[in-house]
């Protein structure tokens, strides 16, 4: 513990009539990072502004309560979730916060509890050296990771700009000279390793770094974060502007590592667009921050991220990053679509922008944001697939199909490409596990990923896709994990949505292709999913084609062989040693369907796949530890082809209202589901219980223009770009 | 399909001008079940009462869709569930809006559906025998069961009632012989076993054969409904009035069969009330039918009932027979406590006592329901042991710990005395399975109750109290198990909230007593649960102590020998051979703690129970359907003890938040917990990890008069009643 010192007889100048942001030049110590004139002695002005007055408040609460608690900065300790690392975090907060306060309130007690903590930083960091519970990831100084020293110096830097010109001479240059700059030092010339990647590692350091920069009047740091440790533009935040988002905004690590990457992103945007305008750097590579953040929300279900990857289900868009970015964004576009995420967010940020995001929402200006179906293509230049979005409807219940055809995107990266998952009914349906780690929970390896994140999490079969010979894709080398799929087709409107992409390489001699087809049907509360995946293989294998869903089991069409009393795994290796077994059973052509219900809708999962195997079981084998979920999976397996397609139906139907106690559409409304190969064409038709059917005709040609023909009942059908959908009447006189 | 047939030039009085209720003769045909003078012609009037003009505008939408989809009386065939089962529920529900509509509205329109569907009823019934899909139970004729045959007609003489006198007499007559004496008949002298019998599918039978007596005025059909088959009085709705309540309200099956059961006994009591107030049926028995209301809103958490005996988790007071239940409830006491309930529901009824419910919550009325720690006693005399509510506070998400030391409550009841559940922080935390059952859901045996519900749901090893021997208490038969827990003491304020409760009989030889103790904690956000369960037994046996909980594990801190590759099952009968064993571990005195999460915080249970076993699993074995849900439980076990004591401390703390990444307090405040005993004095340590103690001191001897004395550090302490408590500071000189 640091005795809290008081600093008597600093006159300050109201805060009313602090010069409005002016260039900055060595000797001023005003704020930079922000143009705090606008917020800066707002007080009690607020009010019209509920969002702000409550972000006001809150702030107050939090960082009165630290006050109160005395100022704690602890000798670094613990990992993850552990006593000092959780005060780290805490005090970073109070920083930030006691930096927005001073300015908003002119309180000068928050100036002074912000230099109070930061000349007790100043007398123990200097002393410090790699953190005793430092693990494989590079060493922080404070924390365990030198990510969260990044993350500490992001924070730290705001608050302490904003306070600045409220410390005497030699306090200032004690706190720039002994925290700031050691820090700045550390994280860039001190870890090149770090601060040279292409990463969101880096992407945190160069922006501590280059804010840093600014406040300390120091270009040479602003020029080694823009530009990389050399200035030579290899490395840097432009450089990951450049390589780490695709055309269309994308992140290379997917949804939930592009929330958490955001932030520096957005804040180190703010800052240079504040203090160097004529970098243009919301415009630099067609507004790519600005797509970026939009892009961020298009990838949501009800506000939680689409889990790919090392993801956790639990991120939604009401998180620190998301709103100083929708704030970032609308004070940069005034777009009044993101004045509606603000709103579902139901918080803002203390700074201008938030502010800005207040006024407007207080002013009723407030649009839906547009959710609609898109493709995200992956890769800097748009090339390595990408991720389709097919939506029902913009609404928070409507279906969401989202097909992962992606490139490994790193470390963090899933070897999954072609896994799709689905939303319907305000629920995931079909699921990605996400990562196997349990964030701050100390007592599970102190918060980080665990072991099964590599063994079970990252494994092709935790996946919805194809798993060759029970291995992984690119035998769960990321490394080695460089080819990408083809996105061949994508239609996100109309009768027919769906998306055709390409796999070669993820497996040696196998090139697999999959058709998604989102297909709204008349009567229908949802759509239904038709799921063709064709594998072509160089030699005889075993074909596995998992289905991991959320839900219970209500009924299956085949008879089962079940384990019930002694449960056997699956494999050795590979993530299959990780599923229990359940039961097994080898479906008949017309009874191949399994119904589980979830969340009072009944969903039917009907296989058209010639001589397949099902297995029922559930993840959670080999776990001493319990680190895993339980969660359910069906797999369709086919062994000893060659070439093979699987193929599959997804049907929701029906409701149970357990208040009401009344079910209704509980059997699927499907009679027959089968598959045939014409030519070039997969002709699937679905069979109605009312004796009309639904023909969906795939070509192998995907080429949008190129038109295709096929004799239905008779009659010649034809249609323009790989997808044809046609309904066939029910014969005369015939009912169910 | 019966065709719809219109009625025309029947000239009716405007709806205004009917007479207000008056006694009723043989001739009259006017509504008599409730003052409908109230209602009638109310049309626009209502919209100051947002709550009835939703309920108006929902009703309207539901019967103008049946009416527009055309009557539809099927063959009875299918059973729970299916479509023919769901069409004569859809028309009882039809029916009863039909008629409230046409009171409120005097639209014609809605008299005369009721009439044609009645109609085509009058054609059907009279024709039926017992139902081709009857099961194990009473069969009925429109429904698999003679219960919906009741329910049907409680719905459909209401909506005949309030439609009656619209009606010429000639299909008056038709539909009084071949619907309701008919049915009132069969449900009456034709099903003397289910009319006869102490129990709420009498209830139902008793309701709707003695309404429609009121309304054919035929007295000899209400005094049976009143006193029996034989009007003795020795069975009937005024016997089941005094058998089936405790003093207290509380119904002999539960909370769940009290919901279900609640509007029968509330409807009729309403019509009799209505039609012989001289009765005073709501006075009856010291006013047993409103606390039943009250005692029914105090058996939930955050709205949903306690999942005791048969009972679907899902259930909450979002039910029909609640909406009923709260406006007849206020329209009799006025107490402004129900209102909130019925705000709460956002529901209420078509009725004049819905009226009166949504004029005083739109006149602001409402006030906060008392939800309180209470002591429900069970049985007639209230001495058959009882249900102990120990609630931390009134607010949704307080801690409640719930004691069950009922009586059997007949076929639906569990073998489970001196179980437990825990609620906290807005969730079921040590969980009661409730029924094995997939209510109305077809496929799953036709929504019946399934196998496992004997095999699993049942039987004691699938509750959190003792088992011996691995077998169930009485053998598992409920028809023997007669004998019932004694509740020795209990206390639901101040710093000593508890309950003490013992059994014998349940077990040959065997008499077991539980205490447990709701401990509040300085500093802690929720109160610690000591829970001691001693065992008196006359030969050696094994001794099992299931705990079942909600969360996913954290951490043990003993170690575990798992079943990571094969998972075995627990036993074999009893409900053993349903609980797949994951790991076994045998604790030090001093680290016999496991931790789960649920919901961002944490739950660790302690151990001090000298030389037991623990078990960790699942449900879910033997389970060839997918029929059971699975769950955790851990498991104490001991073996070849003939007197024991399991000890137990529960112990909510920290908090994960996954939007801000925090975790606080994941590791336990508890740094050991002792147990030992001095003379009849058994003494709880619990050990404070800042060195302080507080020991928990419960006597053998539960008179709350008598006063005891202990020797802790040196001091002599003393308390009045069976449990004291007392705090020992932190010795000098000591920190954590």
């Amino acid at each position: 513990m640091i005795a809290r010192t008081f600093l008597l007889g600093v006159a300050l100048a109201a805060m009313t009539t602090l010069p409005a942001h002016a260039a900055p030049s060595a000797d001023d110590a005003h704020p930079v990072l922000t143009n705090a004139a606008a917020i800066s002695g707002l007080g009690a002005q607020t009010e019209g502004y509920p969002l702000f007055t409550a972000e006001l408040t809150r702030m107050r609460k939090s960082v009165d309560a630290a006050m109160k608690a005395g100022i704690d900065v602890p000798v670094p300790k613990d990992p993850g979730g552990g006593a000092t690392h959780e005060q780290h975090k805490r005090n970073y907060m109070a920083l930030y916060g006691a930096g927005m306060l001073y300015r908003i309130t002119g309180d000068k007690r928050y100036a002074d509890f912000a230099r109070d903590m930061l000349l007790a930083y100043a007398k123990l960091y200097p002393g410090l050296g790699p953190h005793p519970a430092a693990a494989n990831e590079a060493a922080g100084r404070l924390f365990w990771q030198s990510l969260n020293d990044s993350v500490w110096l992001v924070y730290g830097i705001q608050g302490y700009d904003a306070v600045r010109d409220a410390l005497p001479p030699q306090d200032r240059k004690m706190i720039d000279e002994q925290v700031f700059r050691r820090m700045a030092t550390f994280l860039s010339t001190g870890s090149p390793k770090v601060f040279d990647r292409i990463h969101n590692h880096a992407t945190w350091a160069n922006a501590g770094v280059g804010m840093t920069g600014y406040v300390l009047r120091d270009q040479d740091l602003v020029d080694k974060a823009l530009k990389g440790l050399d200035k030579s533009g290899k490395a840097g935040f432009l450089r990951q502007l450049d390589l780490l988002f695709s055309p269309d905004g994308y992140y290379a690590e997917g949804p939930y590592y592009q929330r958490y990457a955001l932030q520096p992103f957005v804040i180190f945007a703010a800052a240079i667009d504040a203090n160097e305008p004529q970098r243009r750097i919301f415009e630099y590579r067609d507004a790519v921050v600005l797509k970026a953040i939009r892009t961020s929300i298009q990838s949501t279900y009800g506000g939680y991220f689409f889990p790919f990857n090392d993801a956790m289900p639990d991120k939604s868009l009401k998180t620190e990053e998301l709103y100083q970015a929708v704030a970032i964004g609308y004070a940069k576009t005034h777009d009044p679509a993101l004045l509606s995420i603000a709103q579902w967010q139901g918080r803002t940020v203390l700074t201008p922008q938030g502010l800005e995001v207040a006024r407007a929402l207080a002013a009723g200006k407030a649009k839906p944001f547009p959710f609609t179906s898109l493709l995200l293509r992956d890769g800097p230049d748009g090339n390595d697939g990408g991720i389709a979005v097919l939506r029902d409807g913009p609404g928070t219940k409507d279906q969401v199909l989202v097909a992962k055809n992606t490139a490994q995107g790193m470390g963090h990266g899933h070897f999954d490409r072609l896994n799709w998952i689905l939303y319907d009914n305000g629920r995931a349906i079909v699921t990605d596990y996400g990562a196997a780690r349990f964030l701050n929970i100390e007592a599970k390896d102190g918060g980080r990923y665990l072991p099964e994140n590599e063994s079970w999490a990252k494994q092709t079969v935790a996946h919805n896709t194809l798993v060759v010979d029970e291995t992984s894709q690119f035998g769960a080398n990321w490394k080695s994990a460089t080819a990408t799929p083809h996105q061949l087709w994508f239609s996100g409107d109309g009768q027919i949505r769906g998306s055709i992409a390409e796999m070669a390489g993820a497996y040696p001699g196998v090139t697999f292709r999959r058709a998604l087809v989102q297909l709204s049907v008349k009567g229908a509360k949802s759509p239904l999913v038709l799921d063709l995946l064709r594998v072509n293989g160089s030699k005889a294998a075993r074909y596995d084609l998992p289905l991991h869903y959320a839900g219970h089991l209500i009924d299956t069409g085949f008879a089962l062989k079940s384990n019930v009393t002694t449960r056997p795994v699956l494999g050795q290796a590979n993530g299959y040693q990780h599923l229990w077994v359940d039961a097994t059973g080898t479906p008949a052509p017309d009874n191949g369907v399994v119904t589980w219900i979830e969340d009072g809708r009944f969903y039917s999962y009907r296989v058209a796949t010639p001589g397949v195997t099902m297995v029922l079981g559930e993840s959670g084998a080999n776990d001493p530890r319990f680190n895993l979920r339980r969660e359910p999976f069906i797999l369709q397996r086919l062994d000893g082809a060659r070439d093979a397609a699987f193929v599959s139906l997804l049907e929701p139907h029906g409701r149970y209202d357990a208040a009401a106690e009344t079910t209704t559409g509980s059997e699927s409304a499907v009679r027959s589901f089968t598959h045939r190969r014409e030519g070039d064409v997969d002709v699937l038709t679905i069979g109605w219980r009312n004796a009309a059917a639904t023909v969906v005709a795939i070509a192998e040609d995907t080429d949008p223009a190129h038109a295709h023909t096929l004799v239905l009942n008779g009659k010649a059908q034809s249609w323009k770009g790989p997808v044809g959908r046609f309904e066939m009447p029910k014969p005369e006189g015939k009912s169910r």
